[in-house]
């Protein structure tokens, strides 16, 4: 019983991501997307579209560390993809978030969550590569659904997107190229990046 | 390029999904839940608890199903579950929604989130069943951490929860002791579920 306490103890203190506020807004721009609902969408997207990753994934651990990879920022806060300063501290923060927060489970399964977020973190593994493709590609096309509103309020430069998503480009080029052609373009000669 | 687009409509279609709200609020009480964050919050939990099973299951599967269940309500709306009348029509409903919404997938992965999203409604397979169980403990335990807020609400029986959870009591018999005696029991006693 007390495996089972501990484990409905951390599903239940996960409740608080449904609180952790995103920058980005919804497709409709009714109001913010929450890291739960991110993480949501990009398991569907995760089972939908692994094909297109350069190197072969294995899919469940992909889904589970998009589902989790967030759990963090319970702790930490979200920290905009784009706010230079804010990347600073960030992963101090981050890693004694992971340690309150996944060490409510009982041993095993907590070491289990951490290697899942590490690997995540890392982005070396094929897994990691593409699951961190997602994690860009999903607000991306969120942003250009909802007119750029976000990027509009950031003041976002088509180089800062450029940068984040080397990664990206290398590890699902045929996500990168479609939605960059559907969603960022549009946007950028709309005016609502910043052409630098 | 016709697939990627299909996808892709797809992907943004299913955003509405996130403004599907449930009967159950978060477990602090502060708003009601949306189908997006139960399916994620269900997808952690299908990862910490698929050993619970009473017959082995399938997690990648039994997580894909539980991703993907509720999307039919972004057409047939949410029915609860103690909703008799709500009952009755719901099933055309959500078979014509089905239709619609993976039919915006290419025409092998509509198949497939079809053929999901059917075996989790029959409730037949081991991996439905564990789904089943998961989809009634989830807004259980928020339920009870709430304090009852929507059994409440709504005049909820016992009676009535018992009946619900006769496939979970098979499924997963040692998660339903563990939430019954954690969330039912102390909501029940302090007067938050008819008696009968
Ligand atoms: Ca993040």
């Amino acid at each position: 019983m007390d495996r089972l306490k501990k484990q409905f103890d951390f599903i239940l203190e996960i409740d608080k991501e449904k609180q952790i506020v995103r920058q980005n807004y919804l497709a409709d721009g009714s109001r913010k997307e929450n890291d739960s609902e991110h993480a949501w969408h990009m398991a569907i997207m995760a089972l939908l579209l692994h094909k297109y990753s350069t190197d072969a994934v294995d899919v469940g651990r992909v889904i589970a560390m998009l589902l989790i990879h967030d759990l963090v920022e319970i702790d930490a806060g979200d920290t905009y993809a784009y706010d230079e300063e804010g990347q600073s501290g960030k992963q101090a923060k981050e890693e004694a978030a992971a340690k309150r927060i996944f060490g409510i489970l009982p041993e095993d399964q907590a070491e289990d969550f951490m290697d899942l977020w590490q690997e995540f973190e890392n982005g070396i593994t094929a897994n990691a590569r593409f699951a961190n493709a997602l994690d860009s590609l999903q607000p991306m096309m969120l942003n250009g659904a909802a007119g750029g509103k976000s990027w509009v309020e950031h003041g976002v430069k088509l180089s800062q997107i450029l940068k984040r998503n080397d990664v990206t480009a290398q590890a699902a080029p045929e996500l990168w190229e479609f939605c960059f052609k559907e969603f960022v373009k549009p946007n950028l000669e709309a005016g609502k990046i910043v052409n630098e």
